[in-house]
């Protein structure tokens, strides 16, 4: 299986019932991860087609690591898998939105966090620091 | 204004005070844009180092647009300015989260559609394909 490639048709692109993924020259579509109970974003990462495909077929979020080069599935080592309860595309069908469940901890990031997104960005003294949250 | 370089340091990186957003090979950092009242995930867009701050100065998010090779404030024509509430960084600080409120007609979305992402993947008769939902 592969898919379509993208409409040059922007209505068909934007408002169409077919998925046709645009990959960027790397072949890759940034991935974002939200908690589908809690809203928050958990994890952002990227997938290649096949990466897409894995996670359509099997219903656990599969992505490309551009440092190991390779398809991995998240929690494959650390159990923390996610269960994919919707997966929704942008309008120009470049960006694509996991909601999932966290298995295993229950925790996205390799850090042991909750979410990756545990710090947030604050101004002490004009200047802009990091401050966790979570 | 522009901002240290990612520290080789991954405790530091990852658990640190010091904001060091990691541009890619582009210049460029992935940022969420988040309903701060539904959660709901609103867009995606790039930012450069010039975008950043501008939207920490102002409060407003800024992005870089690759097509139009600039930068550009979200809703600048349209009036669907994003006032920002809070930004997140990642844990290896190459990705932003920002919590917004929509201002003007309180729609995300080029096409009109409060989000980006308002179409899901279901799959019928074996295929993936596109359902509206919003």
């Amino acid at each position: 299986m592969s898919f379509p490639p993208p409409s040059r048709d922007k209505p068909a692109l934007e408002h169409g019932t077919e998925f046709t993924p645009a990959f960027d020259a790397n072949g890759l579509v940034p991935a974002i991860a939200t908690d589908v109970t809690t809203g928050k974003v958990l994890m952002f990462a990227w997938m290649d087609s096949a990466a897409v495909e894995a996670t359509l077929s099997t219903g656990r979020a599969h992505f490309y690591s551009r440092s190991k080069k390779r398809q991995w599935m998240k929690g494959e080592e650390s159990g923390n898998v996610l269960v994919v309860e919707e997966i929704r595309v942008d309008c120009d069908q470049d960006v694509l939105w996991l909601a999932v469940k966290v298995l295993g901890q229950g925790v996205a990031c390799h850090t042991g966090a909750e979410s990756c997104f545990y710090r947030r960005l604050v101004t002490r003294d004009g200047k802009t620091v990091l401050e966790r949250i979570a």
